[in-house]
């Protein structure tokens, strides 16, 4: 194995996101120690048990030696935790984050700032459903992006570090492209936050249903209803923090959805299934493109009929 | 194996579902032979070369010594293609479809209606975002619901023929249900319709913002956007006739979810972050009642990591 990109690194949050870098560091050989700190006592004594690395009482003891400390709580909570962290690392060590909307979590880091921590924000496109310490694995972020947002008019130094937390992103299987914080919010916005705002507002409409029962909605949710649920199944307290935080690019978009959503409503009260056709024609087209970037399985149902579960019309 | 259930079915419509349930039929022994027609020259040449049964070159030759007619056409075409099939039925024999809308379904059967053949409208929900009659595969009905919605008020022949048709269902591997047509669409509009359609709204919107370019949308639509991508995919013509064809049960669920959504939107824009996590964290139990009832795989992204696939928020 190659020399470690970075010879210590610390991980603040020790969940899915915390817990799958300190594997992968750990596997890919990209970091030569890995120190953890969460402020839950539950989970740091979960996160003990899964041979992570080494857990510490406190933020100090995890983050003073490192070369890299990752911001890995939701972006509500990024601001004191940058804080805190920045009073205790050392000079010319690399504050990072992976928070999933990067305006506010950059001006949260950056209000940080005492002028001896180079900070750089970022953004791994790679998750699931799931959280917590047992949630994460090592090949989580194995071909998926990861976006960095470095400050602009910054020096050499700094180039330099955004170089080495370029290297050890790719050490860890990772495609890094770098963006401005305000397009990757509104990019986000529409691939990823209002997705999950949908999903989760169908599965609250679902139960809502006084003409349908609970128990049939799970019964016949093969017919599409199920997809919507994996998404909202997703942690409520990072959910909430991406909408408090990407509020305008998230309105943004809702705005425009509501109002392509009204055109098909019309066109099915006054059964205009020629601009139907026409709608549902193109997206099509869009599916093939989504697997042609190697974006997602072609297989149909994402695989799943080889498990015996099914998907209906 | 047992006798089959049927000495010989006939299949009007080889598509995904026509083209499965011949597929099926023959491995499980549920029937004694299989004839195909479809009013297209390029599906039947196409599925002749699938060895799925005897293609043949009218609709007539096809029915006319069936003991049993699936119609697996769009909801749209079934009036006309009813009518013919009857024409050409002999006497006792079983009309049946897989429509996914059931009112106008069962109407356009019954409207066929020459006293002489025995019409139970039916809804399998099984399927794939795939078309064509090479999608199809025998396993497609395994495990899932088959929902029958015979007529009221009928005698005992033809209880004896849900019965048979039943067992028929069964015999494919699926779970018989027999439910009222209205009720059917109701549930269905909340656990299909209505997520297809806002399935394909978003791919829609997220295509015409001009804040966000395409490829961007294609190459981090890992956050979300590509399970919609999927459902999305689905054929447009089977879609269309749906919603023309649900109006009134898809349009209620539509003003519910609108509604929904307002209220999220509200939320957001004011900042309320106790009621984006009191509908967030509800969702959460609702995948696992979905995961505990078979309905869906609980392996995390449906397993898809297991391809190098990754998801992200
Ligand atoms: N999940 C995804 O798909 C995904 C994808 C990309 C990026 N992200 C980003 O990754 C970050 C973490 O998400 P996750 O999915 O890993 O969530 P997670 O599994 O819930 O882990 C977050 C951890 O941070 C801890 N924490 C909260 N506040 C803290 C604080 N002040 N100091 C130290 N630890 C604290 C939490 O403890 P408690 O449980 O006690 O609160 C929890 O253990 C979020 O910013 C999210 O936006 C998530
Ligand atoms: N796909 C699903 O997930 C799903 C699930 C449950 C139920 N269903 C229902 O199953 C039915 C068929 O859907 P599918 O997915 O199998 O569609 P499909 O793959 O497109 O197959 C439908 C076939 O019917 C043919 N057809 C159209 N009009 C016809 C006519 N008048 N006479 C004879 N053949 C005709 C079509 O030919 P052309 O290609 O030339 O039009 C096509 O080959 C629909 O009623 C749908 O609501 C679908």
């Amino acid at each position: 194995m190659s020399d470690p990109i970075f010879e210590r690194i610390a991980i603040v949050g020790a969940g899915l996101i915390g817990s799958s870098i300190a594997r992968a560091a750990t596997a890919y050989g990209a970091a030569g120690s890995v120190s953890l700190y969460d402020a839950s006592d539950d989970v740091r004594a979960r996160a003990e048990g899964l041979d992570l690395g080494n857990v510490t009482a406190t933020l100090a003891d995890a983050v003073q030696d490192a070369d890299c400390v990752i911001l890995c709580v939701p972006v509500g909570a990024l601001a004191p935790v940058a804080k805190a962290a920045v009073a205790h690392m050392k000079p010319g060590a690399i504050l990072t984050d992976v928070g999933s909307v990067k305006k506010q979590a950059a001006e949260a880091l950056i209000s940080a700032d005492n002028g001896a921590v180079l900070i750089i924000p970022g953004h791994p496109i790679a998750g699931t459903e799931q959280s917590g310490p047992e949630a994460g694995f090592p090949t989580l972020f194995k071909g998926a992006w990861h976006i960095l947002t470095p400050q602009d008019g910054k020096d050499a130094v700094y180039a330099d570090a955004v170089q080495k937390l370029t290297d050890f992103w790719t050490a860890l299987g990772a495609k890094v492209e770098t963006m401005d914080p305000a397009r990757h919010d509104r990019v986000l916005a529409i691939t990823s936050h209002l997705p999950h705002l949908i999903a989760f507002n169908i599965v609250s409409t679902a139960f809502d249903m006084e003409t349908v029962e609970e128990g049939e909605v799970v019964k016949f949710s093969a017919g599409g209803f199920r997809d919507f649920t994996r998404i909202a199944a997703s942690d409520p307290v990072m959910w909430r923090d991406v909408f408090l935080n990407n509020k305008e690019a998230v309105l943004e978009c809702l705005g425009r959805f509501s109002e392509d959503l009204a055109a098909l409503q019309r066109a099915i009260r006054w059964g205009d299934g020629d601009f139907l056709m026409q709608e549902f024609t193109r997206a099509r087209t869009i599916r093939k493109a989504v697997i042609d970037a190697g974006q997602d399985s072609g297989a149909v149902n994402f695989g799943r009929n080889q498990n015996g579960v099914k998907d209906g019309g």
